[in-house]
């Protein structure tokens, strides 16, 4: 994948350059950075690539499905929601590469036989994250509905594309019904603390967890927040620190293991987090360390509060031991963005999500409301 | 400080060269490998440069009490027992360098002023661990002494050094002794958890919370070791996961953020770690992320111990709120041994320690025996 553009830049807090910035932002997204967005005059999908982050922005085009695959699998682009949404213009741009090579006689069932494997590629490529599949079936859905209504396989690939275009404006549209619902439970003098990046770069609108955040920080309300650093892959200190600096909203970076001390001298008021999957009783996966947080937290009677959109949610699993956690390569551990901290050949544990049982989470915020415990009726209503 | 041998070693577990073995190990020494020693030939303190482990293993010559106060600052050597010998032989190169300027009219009031001065300068390196100014003052007192029965000051460096002997022998004896009273708890098919570097290289002899560990694995038992890997300064992944491939003992790495997953799913029976201060009513300082394990650990029904020395109580602290904790730099974070991580001018908070409230200390393991709550009653006995 080439870059389009790209631009180093060690950032501070506030103080990057404008042609850095007018990368960032898209045009009329109401967030201040997005991950992804669909460029319509060159037809391909854009994103940051947020492997680089903070030093470098790069915004890379992508073409093909199988970049797309690539792109989510390295967590290029990462976050339930936007891995969703990378994954449903991933579809539209395989199904543009499998009829661009002027097959106009395909049948219906060679049509649908290619795109399901197209997904089957896109699912595997993370496994925790619901939203992935979920966007992958919303778009097969429309395709077999494109083709019962009797058009024609040759419109496929644009049908896919407007089903893609709705899942990324829904999730925009979510953010926002999540920042001001979730607005409420932040109050002037509070010192919250999150967990990798639930904010802009995980989704393709203001972000889940964050998104309470900013909109609490643009109506006037002031507050702090600790960021957690997020070993190993370094979300919080690498895109969470650099999403709140931009927006100028006052945070302390801390490793991991900082959290437990600064709940009992540092005066934390709330941890808010965002979620891969939600089981139908409100066990919730998300990154690495929400369990302990979530144990920590009601240990120092702070709530937990998990941001997420409805996609999150999987009444397929009657609770959270039944989510498969994604474990990653060793390297992630013993290295860190290419420097060596551990001796060679030593074993590793890499799980990239951990399950936090109900019992630790306070609350769920969705687009749709708050949700407070017992979570199974109030899931299913969703 | 020049380093006296160096050798370039990306190590992996039990295959590291043997010259590189026969750096580390010094002669006579009953652990796998030393944290520093006297060179009685040239006369001079020897130690592992620990900032380059484990991919380089450089041994420092240290001949001034400059040199010894760099070297703690620095963590090329850290550890609480192995701060107070290192401040100790410090001493010694501080009253030769006083007295090798051919000064044999000094007074004793001048020379205990000036050997005062020595100690506060090497005391100021490091706040919370209390060996460092226990060592020191045992230093002071056998100077003071010295002079009291009449022996001359141009003697004083040779006490001083013979006083650091015995601080150095004793903390080797400490630390086999905490091994054999230790690896009581400890039963074949076990899964520890240790945090930070609390082993051979944190003492002078075999180390504290590892002490147990070793001893048990040379008794034939077999088990296996959860490492934290311990940010900011990476003590788990440089140092105890070198440490225990070296000794053939199966590890597995894993980030501080994983701790409370392998509480619930990994099966982990207990956790020992080291302390760098012990009030008087068992409360203990360690680096930082142990009062979370401690949390954590309770939570999960694991018993966490601390291992160490008698000189690490400090009976005049009624409470570990007392305790001084020592706010560190902020490249510590945001950088990884040279590695940029977090956008530039960000806010960063750096305690090295935190403070374990006494209610989550299963028990305290010293060279004189394992003391159970309530902690008050044992600790003042000893």
């Amino acid at each position: 994948v080439k870059p389009v553009s790209e631009e180093t830049a060690p950032l501070s807090g506030g103080t990057e350059d404008e042609e850095a910035k007018s990368i960032l932002v898209e045009p009329g997204s109401a967030g201040p950075v997005s991950a992804l967005w669909w460029d319509s005059g060159a037809e391909l999908l854009e994103m940051i690539d947020q492997t680089l982050l903070p030093t470098r922005l790069t915004v890379l085009q992508l073409r093909s499905v199988d970049q797309v695959a690539e792109a989510i699998r390295s967590l290029r682009v990462r976050g339930a929601p936007a891995i969703g949404v990378a994954a449903a213009y991933g579809m539209a741009l395989g199904a543009r590469e499998q009829w661009s090579a002027a097959d106009p006689e395909i049948d219906q069932v060679t049509a649908l036989t290619r795109l399901r494997a197209l997904a089957a590629s896109l699912r595997s490529t993370r496994p925790t994250a619901v939203n992935l599949a979920w966007a992958l079936t919303r778009v097969l859905d429309a395709a077999e509905r494109h083709l019962q209504s009797g058009k024609v396989v040759a419109e496929l690939p644009a049908c896919i594309l407007s089903e893609a275009h709705s899942i990324c404006a829904e999730d925009k549209a979510a953010c926002a019904a999540m920042g001001e619902i979730g607005a409420a439970l932040i109050k002037d003098g509070d010192s919250l603390l999150t967990h990798c990046n639930a904010g802009a770069l995980a989704t393709a609108g203001i972000g889940t967890a964050l998104a309470p955040i900013f909109v609490a920080w643009s109506a006037g309300r002031r507050f702090e927040v600790f960021v957690d650093e997020t070993r190993p892959v370094l979300q919080g200190a690498r895109l969470t620190a650099w999403e709140l600096a931009r927006a100028g909203i006052p945070l302390t970076l801390i490793t991991d293991n900082m959290a437990a001390h600064f709940m009992r001298r540092g005066g934390i008021t709330s941890v808010f987090v965002g979620a891969d999957r939600i089981a139908a009783n409100g066990d919730v996966a998300n990154k690495i360390g929400t369990y302990g947080l979530g144990v920590l937290a009601q240990a120092h009677g702070i709530p937990l509060y998990v941001v997420a959109p409805r996609s999150t949610i999987d009444l397929s699993l009657s609770s959270g031991d039944a989510i498969p956690i994604e474990e990653r390569g060793a390297d992630e551990v013993t290295s860190v963005l290419g420097t060596r901290i551990a001796p060679v050949g030593v074993k590793v544990a890499n799980p990239a999500f951990d399950v936090t049982p109900s019992r630790y989470v306070a609350a769920i915020i969705t687009e749709a409301g708050i949700i407070r415990p017992p979570f199974e009726a109030g899931l299913e209503k969703l």
